[in-house]
């Protein structure tokens, strides 16, 4: 049974919370489980949220917020703010405009959207129909490798400015919603981006299982490896990103491999129940980086506060995905709209209350974990607080 | 719906969570929402009490407490006990005398009032109505600074003691209740501080909007910095509070930058959701000021034994804010004054069941942090316990 | 309104949580009331009882415990196992044959019982009705000394074995259940040792107070302070316990002022608030005391592995307040006896489990703290584990 | 009363929980009792499931897993991936077939049974009915060494491959379940091993005891230790496990006396409450072992993702209890057939999440512990990260 909101439905909503109950309200249980299921126990899941909360801030006063400058450049693109859209599949199950929708909307922000390789709308559609958008086309690698390039000359050919290599999808996450549901994608869609190749276009609930799961097992290649790396490297010139890396070790070997860029992601705990939330992890992965190339984060963002914390522990950009997919459920790309906006605003005042006047202010310094009452601890250790007194 | 409150509203109410379930049980939602809630997901709010809570004493025995001194000299004002009462704007909303009564009450306990720049009482009716209070002028920092050095000047004419900068609120944090409610000052009330300029003494709710929040949007300073601090001193002899400091570093330039006291806070959770509890961030900010100038704290002071476990971190004085008008909404000037009554009973049998005989005996080896099992850990790392074993 | 008890009265209650539920449905509300509560908001009663839940054990196995010897001598005592009673005031309340009962209960199960000043059985009659038991005299100094010198010769002449001197109860606690209930003595009771002196035999409920904390207020000596030990030394032969002590400091201090024995307790959790849990203080006590004098610990005692993790930590023996009062209630002294013997058995079993055939075989090493996965942290400190390995 | 399950009991299902569920709503509530509960408040049983919720992955990527190699040899026997099952006695309480189901499931899955001593169905008739099963045979010493002489060596003429004696049950520990329901063994059921001894193969239930206690109390040995491993070893050529061994320092032990392999085990909570979860010990036991002999681990395992962190922790292989015979109650044979299953393809894909081609691949590096933000402290304590970095 279907929850029922606690908000006015009239009324904005006040939070991404809020969204998520719409869209619970809204939308078919098979499509809903869909989207905000993840994997196992959800432990995962709910970490990722959990993990922001155990960092806390130590704010700064008394400098001049009047003027706050939220812009960042990442990889030659200029973002109105440190946040992008992460790929979800088949958007249009939440709203008949789907990714078109979305892709609206994060063009009015002014950032970046990553569309997934299994979107409901076409690579060319939503180039086509939102010329301006900055976009990552996020890449599953196919057992069928000729498949596969011609994905990534098409996402090349259309403009994509980079290519989201998901390394953490050899299998699909056991999501026991989508087993129990026997998800399917509604026979009205289609997986767009192969709508010439109907064993490719369709995700069939099977008996007992989850259609999607079926789907990978025979079409996605788990034989990917970082070899692949190179081969991926000759056939295009666009940048490429890693999404999924969640240690150190991951870390150096893209530097060693020639990755263009990280992405810390645990798939929104869709995939290993029981890994580490990614906000704990992100500090290893930064420091492995070195600054060569940039490290993105997400998995479990919720609030403009969670963007803040991110970028503290040294993350150049955010993304968010479930939140994306309710959004458009509650009003396309209104709601998405809307939704960006909102976390938009709530950055800028998580700056201005943490006395950050560019991007670049927001420093390590600014926050702590509180697994310690710190200042104890670090007095019995003797050792030096990371600021500058 | 108003939850009924579990105490017998004829009895006296026995705790300061008697007195905020009586409120709540009187007051209009939308009052109640302005004077309870918190930043966003008042996560800070839980912790600003929880963080009392992980403190635990070690108490000291055999000790003659037949006759305990609980006085305190803060700023050359004698207190009848280590607490002071910290702003709180509009305090008409809970009672009709509002700011007055509160100032009796105080002045009969024999403590500090700090009166809001926002209070719906004016300085000069609050000074005049309650001659022997001592007394601390809150200040917002208008865009107007004419406006604002009227407020400093009226307030140093009244006879207030010092100005309490307000260094946490470039903008208003989210609280989503007054989103919610469309929060506005009810039309037979003004911010009396300016009664002779409408625009000032008026808290209109907007369209899905906080009244206050655009209040302060449009009309407070959010350039405020460090060199205005030099400006006030330039303005007024009163001594300089900086109130809403909680990190070393900006101890550290309070000190630098001539401020005469720092008040720890992090404005009762209303701001930023996700800073430290300021029991957690005290220390450092004590450990930074070095004695020279005194450090007081407020946010989730609760019980007697909440006092007593911020002066053993070290603070020199402790302010409570909403419980002030839980009692005034209980029971105007008599409610402050049994709750302030009451707070001081607990402080008096917690200095005597710790083994205090003065305020001066309240040292640091008083309190642990649960975080640990202290002593296993001492012994594991080798750090000596702080007592004189 | 009374909780119905979960278990099936007529059967026998497997465990002191039963026996509790049982009482608790037995009992008038004011003594509930007054047998249950902690101080305050009973942080330190819950505390006291999860702080041995934080304690994980370390068995040893294939160890010959078809025999296991329980006996423990102190202050040269035997005991069957090391239990002894704690003084709990007021007996007659739960049970019309009130001390009587525990003293005879006590003395079938072969440990000692500590009598409160507080009893309502004089202490010449305990030693007249039960002659063979082993007994402590619970000793509160009035503030006339002369009536505390009668008691504690009283005692000695009734044969006590030594007067545990209660030392963290200047005043009482602030138990909110007993101002609630407005707590007295019922009418037809009265402290026995007192029988000749109504005024110090009643205890009269107050308009919105505790009847017992009015009667500390007015007839205990607040002043009492570490120079009376020398003259309780001077009084009286019997050896002095000091009931209350929970720091190092102040163990080490029993030592040099001659007490001959420290009793670890927080008065199970009814005079101060928030003070640390007596298992996780009692380390540092054992450490001080430098095994010159027995430690005794109470408070939150449930379980016979309970008693087991006490002693491993250092303690002599352990005693239980609020367990006896409840085994009174259900049966008088059948029901403390039983408790008792459940109590007994139980720690025959976790003595069996932990591979002790004595109790000097409960070693520290029996023990860790949960607090970390102790292991793993041990390795990255690279300090030792305590064992021999 | 009996909770309804949440799952629709015609689809399969989906983990182990599940399982649970199912099986509870099928048992008589002794029954129940019996297989569920563990000693005192199960304060262990909860921990031995956190325990492994306590611990994080960290997963690497790009990894070849398209083939994926779940085999692990254990003392000469192929495991078709590396969980066995654990012995728990009384089966045919569970479902008519008992022990013959679980046999049959555990030979088509491809992994070792643990025949309970005191199985309801005969060593011998496990053996001549499934016969290329891989058995170990669980050993309770009796008071009577003949007897026990006898089932060892009937269990070694029957093909059993190792003897696993269980070290933790000098008693039985005190589950109260069984003591409220006066446990017994259903009269048309008998521990098959004892079928000619009426006295050893009966469970009668006491007055207000636990038939099993009873059980082992007057016939099990609680004087069994170190020594009877050499006489163990003089009667048999079998490979001795230690099962219930949960301290390094019993673990060298274990070396120094010969044992051939160490299992530890809680007993799945059932003994001691309050010792330390089996995977929070793990460690130390495997340090002492040294490589020198297989260690197993059981209690609490109940996701592929578990078997994963005690691999990597150190563990050779896993066992489960409980879920068996969840799995024999919902549906005999194939559904400890489909349960194992179920296991087996959530450990596969785990294997494949984490990046592990084989077993051996599974590395400490692979998970850290909860109980720090591990990055963070490790910095502040300057401790080498376990990694190549
Ligand atoms: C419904 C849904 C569909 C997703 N589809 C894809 C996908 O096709 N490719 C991909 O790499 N990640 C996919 N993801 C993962 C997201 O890109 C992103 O990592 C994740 O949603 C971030 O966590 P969050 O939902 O907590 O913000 C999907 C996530 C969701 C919730
Ligand atoms: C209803 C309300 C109004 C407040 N108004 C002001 C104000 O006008 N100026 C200010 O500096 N702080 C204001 N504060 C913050 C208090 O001064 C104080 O920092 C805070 O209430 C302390 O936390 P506590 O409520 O947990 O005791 C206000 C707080 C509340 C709850
Ligand atoms: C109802 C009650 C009455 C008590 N009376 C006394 C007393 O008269 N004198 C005293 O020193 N301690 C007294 N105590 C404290 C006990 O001696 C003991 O320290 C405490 O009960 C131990 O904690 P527990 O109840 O958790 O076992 C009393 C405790 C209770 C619960
Ligand atoms: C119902 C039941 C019966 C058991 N019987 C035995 C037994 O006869 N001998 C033994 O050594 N262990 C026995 N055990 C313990 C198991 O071998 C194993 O150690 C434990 O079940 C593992 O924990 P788990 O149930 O959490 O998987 C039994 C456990 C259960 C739950």
């Amino acid at each position: 049974m279907v929850e029922k909101p606690a908000v006015n439905p009239a009324a904005q909503p006040l939070n991404l919370a809020e969204y998520h109950l719409l869209a619970k309200a809204k939308l078919p249980a098979m499509v809903y489980g869909y989207y905000a299921s993840g994997a196992d126990d959800e432990q995962t899941l709910r970490d990722n949220e959990d993990a922001f909360r155990r960092l806390r801030f130590r704010p700064r006063v008394l400098i001049d917020v009047s003027r706050v400058d939220m812009t960042k450049q990442v990889m030659g693109i200029d973002l109105s703010f440190p946040l992008m859209v992460a790929p979800t599949a088949m958007q249009r199950m939440a709203h008949p405009e789907g990714e078109l929708a979305t892709a609206r909307a994060v063009a009015r922000i002014g950032t970046v959207m990553g569309l997934s390789s299994w979107a409901t709308t076409s690579l060319e559609d939503v180039a086509a129909h939102v010329p301006g958008l900055p976009k990552f086309f996020q890449l599953y690698v196919y057992k069928d490798r000729a498949i596969t390039e011609r994905l990534v000359r098409r996402a090349e050919r259309a403009g994509f400015r980079a290519i989201a290599l998901t390394v953490d999808t050899p299998q699909l996450g056991r999501r026991e919603a989508d087993i129990r549901n026997q998800f399917q994608l509604p026979p009205h869609l289609s997986l767009a981006n192969f709508s010439d190749m109907k064993d490719f276009a369709e995700v069939k609930g099977g008996a007992g299982a989850s259609g999607l799961a079926s789907y990978v097992a025979s079409l996605i290649d788990a034989s990917l490896n970082w070899n692949d790396i190179a081969w991926l490297k000759s056939i295009t010139r666009l940048p490429i990103l890693l999404k999924g890396v969640v240690t150190a070790e991951d870390a150096q070997r893209a530097l060693q491999y020639g990755a263009d860029g990280i992405w810390v992601s645990n798939h929104g705990a869709r995939q290993l129940d029981g890994v580490t939330a990614t906000v704990d992890c992100l500090e290893e992965v930064v420091q492995a980086a070195r600054g060569r190339i940039p490290v993105f984060i997400d998995s479990g963002v919720r609030r403009g506060t969670d963007v803040l914390k991110a970028l503290a522990l040294g993350a150049d950009a955010v993304l968010i995905g479930r939140p994306i997919v309710w959004g458009l459920a509650v009003d396309g790309e209104e709601g998405v709209y809307r939704l960006l906006s909102l976390l938009k605003d709530e950055f800028k005042l998580a700056m201005q209350l943490c006395g950050c006047q560019k991007v670049s202010d927001i420093r390590r310094e600014l926050v702590v974990r509180d697994a310690f009452a710190p200042y104890d601890v670090r007095q019995m250790l003797s050792v030096k607080m990371p600021s500058k007194l």
